[in-house]
């Protein structure tokens, strides 16, 4: 019914994203203009891509010529104590979340489970509701002016985490302020009685620890600083972020490897062992940190780590004296597929509605006053509680107890958190029976999915059914505002209402009594999960180790399989559709096959702006000023010049050499620069281009003149031998291909220049200063911006040699590498820039995440088949 | 006592391999000599390497462009059905070896035990042990002619798998013939009392089902072969070997999630998420069609699915009226760390003692006769017997039974093995008494384990020392005597032996009464185990599946962290002792920091045969007749020439262009030829190769004159405008830099040979016939052999152009490349060959497996430190 309902509501609205369709379709659509150009949200260009490729330099070189094996152990023993510090206080922040959302949950309820009592028989329930309302409220506030005052703390944190594995740099995501406002917003959040779960902002939270402990400074606070200046590249933090990211998973549900599988599947394309196993060691240690400390606080039990994580699914175990019960049969799995297939369905509605509530508050409500958006939030938190309120008190049915079986009598230590009949309430029902809405809606979320999953006691069809969908709706509603907010634990309840809800109608209607109620629940749970945030692997081991039953494998797989087919035949999944909605300009795991039609050359941004091994001081400045490029190929004309410059296998550079190049260095970047500056808004920038041309325009010429002269001496005969040098020649045959040598990022130059890393005209390249590794790294991550530099203190005439200093070696592909090839390569390397450089190595183009996000690669096939 | 022994001994024989040493140390080392050089095994060359990089030439283009997403769909379908396949014919295989290993045993056992009874009262011992003895030595005896059949059926299989994954062929290594000496061989060694597992040789033959289903078609049987032309590339074969290993693993522990790990964590160093995830539901189909069967053949409950896999740890729990008792606490922790450390050292002594078994038996036994290697396993099996029955009669105590707990008794279905007490044996033991030794000697080596797992009475110091001092060295002795055989199920029960002895020490003598023997005794085997394999991530994963029990994860995962470090510190794993004995070729997870001192251009092979992309066929049959390459560079010599090579970005080819190409590539390959021949055994080759030379040098002569004329005509100057052509260049004139465009294999060109893929001199390339990339494909794996080519069907004279066949876009690295760099991308993307090309274009070598290894590169980095 629900399904039926989901499946017409989903097609109409955001129905078949990923489609098939033939090249004539592409072309066709392409003609007639995108129709649905405005409801796309295209890549955004600015965000900055995260660099995971090493660039081993001259100063990184020292750094290594100075390492041997003794010392490379100690770097990687001390790696061991902060992934085992990463895992320690991600565990610590875990408990604190939990302790306190306890208590304020646990004080909450009391207080108006008490007033009720009283009302019942008073007859001023209005009065109830109102003091849970102001409870409610009141959280829900805390918890939005948290998130204003720092908005990235918003949601669920798990887009964020998988963009920057994804290797996008998302401003302010792994910073100390993020992480106060998130830890504490959540756990005002889930306190103020929002259907929002604690997870993702713990996923979140452990990666911020996993970024921010190793750096050892904080910019928030900037008193924080100690001199440790290791692990300060975008390689060793994106490893303890997933560390860290891990062992959040890890202290959220008590499943270490399936924290381990998480932050693999989102993140490191690139599998690396003592990474992995370090990644694990990092969650074992979260997940046994909380073990002990809620041992120790909430069971007195000190020094033992019986208790299972924080979300916990208890034991599912038929009674003993029951020798017909089975978990699942054979049978039950042609069930769970059905499930699977409701569950996806269920999952994409929910998926479309959310997404079209996003792109509702986009337009609506973010450009507004800030203080709407708690409006908001105090909106959701109001009509929450007053459906808990009045569905609780109205709607719910009075059902026997079970009796407890001897088997639920005798519970260990193991199954504290499974005695069910301690959390049912029994508003205005007799003795013995209880009232089951009231039982789901006025407990903790928590409490509640172990009530579907283990209470005896049944739940009636009707009520579980209005459950269902005011949840849902709620849930979908509340997914979005501005409070730090998960969606682990809302699915989870949502879906294993759906599943009691089979398992009760199998029971009732069909017939089958020998269904065990809490399977289905649990199915229902991780169908309808899944069918949400459609993750794999992940999901599966996680909600196998929350279970601790190694034989529910089986049918938790194939029901998330089943709903991620499903789902993704008509939406992605939310947080990719969350990401999506930001812009972010992320990859994905393979490219279509369609995609192999295009070639490196194809796709590549051919406008290159460049530098020399040897440019002036007043070049780079202008370079750097005027274009927006991260990074810059150092290239040479001259196939003279680079045969000496290759020569030997070392960079010499000297005065001669020098002149040739860098008279044609400052020509090229000349032109381009005034190019690039036609499309440029600032006329002031425009004005500044325009005064440095006719000087430089006079020693240019001049200068060649020089350089030809000299050409007669180079031992390497040249390229155009007959022809005369001459002032006839045009630009195109003065800018003449360029051989490729290097990359040099934007952050080095600037570094080198701020340091005054520079030689006079008329001295050696030997005499600049030099710099060591860590002194280019100083800055990790905020490097300085170009504007900040003060232009007083440097000689524009001075030279910057900057060969020492590039990557003199990064990856390179050839124009006619197709695009699977590219990707591959860029994905699982984690690069930033990938040079495209043809046979005779001189370098046609760049490409960069942009050139390889699903829409550019789409627009890129749809112009192939126009063409061809 | 054990642990010290074992360290003094290890350090004198084996120790520290993997060694620190200062520069000067490694130059002192080298200029004295390598003293180790006779004991070092080095890698051999002849061990083929796999290609997981796709080669997109046209052929497959041509599929490429037929290829619509709903087609890629199809295949992808097809894919997750053969893995599906590949799952349940693994879980079968499981079943079978499983059955008729309880078969055989059951009856044996049976049998003895009968005639032990009646000749304990009519004292004729000698006639049972007669009898024992003809069973195990008949069984032994089958599994040891079954290893002679098929060589490579011998020992574990994990070797042999892993260095499969890691990118070396191994040949008949994924045979049918294999699969049956394997899966049959093993059932009979394991039968014949010999002590050994089944869980190698059952993770081999996952890997062969892996290998083999998907292909449709055997080489063993001709027979068996089906028109199904997918998969036939070294990198699917790969994908669905690391899926039927994983479920290999997931059928012999039902642990499917630590089986999918197991395949990461040895093979593909390529995360691939789509991959994962099949990988992931083959282990999960394999442990659940073994769960299905078991269930109903064993208990005949059919559609039930509450079995555990083969090897399971039983449930450990404490019983519920003992409050006091935890399996583990935190104090308890610090003993695992010292177990482990101890665990460490018994395997490190464990792997010690088998180098020098294995190369004792390489010198002396494998040169010998082939039965000498079933009599050294008659051998084995004879004292493994006696020592079984003699000290099962004489050196077992008697020791009380426990009654059975309240606990106990209501075990349901879950703990159907757990029942322990059914399986001890009472040999001349009074009543409610039992036999220590003889329980855990007399029975299938999976009891013994739960025996010491879960067994409340106690064992006797005495018998568990006697017991795992026998068991340790036996086990060790026949791990590598030609019969299957695993290493996991002996090294688990000699671990859970001494792991049981420490808490028997610790409860006795120190009266730490609330440790619980089971936590120790698993704690115990995680550790030998842990120090024998040294594996990670996977065995982590797979002992904690198998006590379906999350909160061991912790104890485990720092007890076999631990005892990898201490064996680390002395020699490497077993299963990389063996692949080192071998001389495969294998690469480890990455380099050392050290070996940053080299470039690619210290480690690659300078020394090039290459091919030219239109070559006369009497050239190519030379240089594949004369070369043992797997793999040509495709080069073009002229700059002139490769301007117009690469004009337009396609491949333009005439006469003109082919006779300038083709002069100098006779004369290159001659000349190449000519020289690798000098250490070319065969005289018969030599005549070949002079025969060719005098018409060819004439015909040079010529045609160079032809070329210098027709270079007047190229419209792009040349290189060496000044000097005049002329007879007097010398050679290396004549052979100028080579521009890199490609990368064609051997299997390629041979195939090209025989489909008769050539044109004459005066046609255009484009008359050349055509390949499909069916095809091409259709002989894989085993390509035929340049010497099966009958050359009278060739014109010699004709022309192949190899443009469209070659690999025009492979990964290359530039010289100035730094090594971790190169190992990098070489591991990740599983390449089997890596050009080097400078900044010009040209190639300066190539890089492969043999140029990585870890021998090869300390080889390099001595040098490096004498010449610098």
């Amino acid at each position: 019914m629900a399904c039926s309902g989901a499946c017409r509501c989903c097609c109409c609205c955001c129905c078949r994203e990923g489609d098939t369709r033939t090249p004539e379709e592409l072309v066709q659509w392409t003609i007639l203009g995108d129709s649905n150009e405005e409801n796309e949200i295209l890549p955004r260009k600015d965000y900055e891509s995260l660099d995971y490729d090493r660039c081993i330099n001259d100063p990184l070189m020292e750094v290594l010529e100075s390492m041997d094996n003794k010392k490379a152990r100690k770097y990687e023993f001390v790696k061991w104590i902060v992934v085992f510090g990463i895992g320690v206080c991600t565990g610590l922040v875990g408990l604190f979340v939990d302790f306190f959302v306890r208590l304020f949950t646990h004080l909450k309820f009391s207080i108006v489970e008490k007033s009720v009592e009283e009302c019942s028989v008073k007859g001023c329930l209005a009065l109830s509701l109102l003091e849970l309302l102001a409870f409610n409220m009141t959280f829900t506030f805390f918890a939005s002016v948290l998130v204003l005052i720092e908005p990235v703390a918003c949601g669920s944190g798990i887009p964020e985490i998988k963009c920057y594995l994804n290797g996008v740099k998302i401003p302010g995501i792994v910073r100390l302020r993020t992480f106060l406002c998130k830890a504490i917003g959540v756990l005002f959040a889930v306190a103020g009685g929002l259907f929002v779960g604690k997870e993702g902002p713990m996923i979140h939270s452990g990666a911020i620890v996993g970024a921010g402990l190793p750096q050892f400074q904080s910019i928030t606070f900037k008193k924080i600083h100690f001199n440790f200046p290791y692990f300060r590249s975008d390689r060793d933090k994106r490893d303890f972020v997933s560390a860290g990211a891990a062992a959040g998973v890890a202290a959220a549900f008590g499943a270490p490897i399936g924290g381990t599988l998480f932050s693999l599947e989102e993140g490191s394309s690139f599998w690396n062992q003592a990474l992995t196993w370090k990644v694990l060691f990092c969650s074992m240690s979260a997940t046994f940190t909380l073990n002990f400390f809620r041992s120790g606080i909430q069971f007195s039990s000190w020094g033992s780590f019986q208790l299972p994580g924080l979300l916990n699914f208890g034991e599912f175990k038929c009674s003993d004296a029951d020798k017909q019960c089975h978990l699942w049969t054979a049978v039950d799995l042609a069930f769970f597929v059905v499930m699977g297939v409701c569950g996806g369905l269920l999952g994409a509605t929910f998926n479309c509605l959310n997404k079209r509530l996003a792109k509702y508050r986009m337009k609506n409500v973010y450009p507004k006053a800030k203080f709407v958006r708690i409006l908001e939030g105090l909106l959701v938190a109001m009509i929450t509680t007053i459906v808990i309120f009045v569905s609780s008190m109205t709607l719910g049915e009075c059902r026997d107890l079970s009796i407890p079986t001897s088997h639920e009598g005798n519970t260990s230590l193991h199954q504290v958190s499974v005695d069910v009949n301690s959390s049912i309430k029994t508003f205005f029902c007799p003795n013995k029976t209880y009232n089951d809405m009231a039982t789901l809606f006025f407990n903790p979320q928590e409490v509640a999915i172990l009530q579907l999953f283990h209470q005896d006691g049944t739940f009636s069809p009707i009520s579980l059914t209005i459950f269902f969908l005011l949840y849902f709706f709620l849930a979908c509603w509340t997914y979005g505002i501005s409070v730090p907010s998960g969606l682990f634990v809302p699915s989870l309840l949502c879906g294993a209402a759906y599943g009691r809800l089979v398992a009760n109608i199998l029971k009732t209607y069909i017939g089958m009594d020998h269904v065990y109620s809490g399977t289905f629940a649990l199915v229902g749970a991780a169908s309808f999960l899944g069918g949400v945030v459609r993750m794999t692997i992940s999901l599966t081991v996680i909600l196998i180790e929350s279970t601790n039953e190694i034989t529910y494998g089986l049918p938790i797989m194939i029901t998330l399989m089943v709903a991620k087919w499903t789902g993704d035949f008509f939406n992605r999944g939310i947080y990719d559709i969350h990401i999506k909605l930001r812009g972010v300009p992320i990859l994905e795991w393979e490219t279509e096959v369609e995609m192999d039609k295009l070639t490196a050359s194809d796709i590549m941004e051919p406008n290159l702006t460049y530098v020399y091994p040897h440019t002036r001081i007043q070049s780079l400045v202008s370079i750097l000023r005027t274009t927006v490029y991260h990074a810059f190929p150092v290239v040479t004309e001259n196939r003279g010049n680079e045969r000496e410059f290759m020569k030997g296998n070392a960079l010499i550079s000297n005065n001669i050499k020098f002149k040739k190049a860098s008279i044609l260095t400052r020509a090229g970047e000349q032109r381009r620069r005034c190019q690039s500056m036609k499309s440029y808004p600032s006329s002031e920038l425009r004005n500044v281009c325009d005064e440095h041309v006719n000087p430089d325009q006079a020693e240019e010429a001049e200068n060649i003149v020089q350089q030809m002269l000299e050409r007669r001496y180079t031992p390497y005969p040249n390229l155009y031998p007959d022809q005369s040098p001459s002032e006839e020649w045009t630009m195109e045959e003065r800018f003449r291909p360029l051989t490729f040598h290097g990359l040099i990022l934007r952050s080095q130059l600037v570094s080198l220049l701020i340091r005054g890393v520079c030689y006079a005209e008329n001295q050696s390249s030997a005499t600049q200063p030099r710099l060591s590794y860590a002194e280019m790294t100083e800055d990790y991550p905020r490097f300085p911006d170009i504007h900040d530099l003060d232009l007083t203190l440097l000689n524009p005439r001075m030279i910057v040699d900057v060969t020492p200093y590039m990557n003199p070696s990064p990856y390179t592909v050839s124009p006619n590498t197709r695009v699977s090839q590219v990707f591959n390569l860029f994905r699982t390397m984690g690069l930033r820039h990938l040079p495209v450089v043809n046979a005779v190595g001189e370098i046609v183009g760049i490409i960069t995440r942009h050139n390889l996000t699903h829409e550019f690669l789409l627009a890129k096939l749809r112009q192939h088949y126009i063409t061809s």
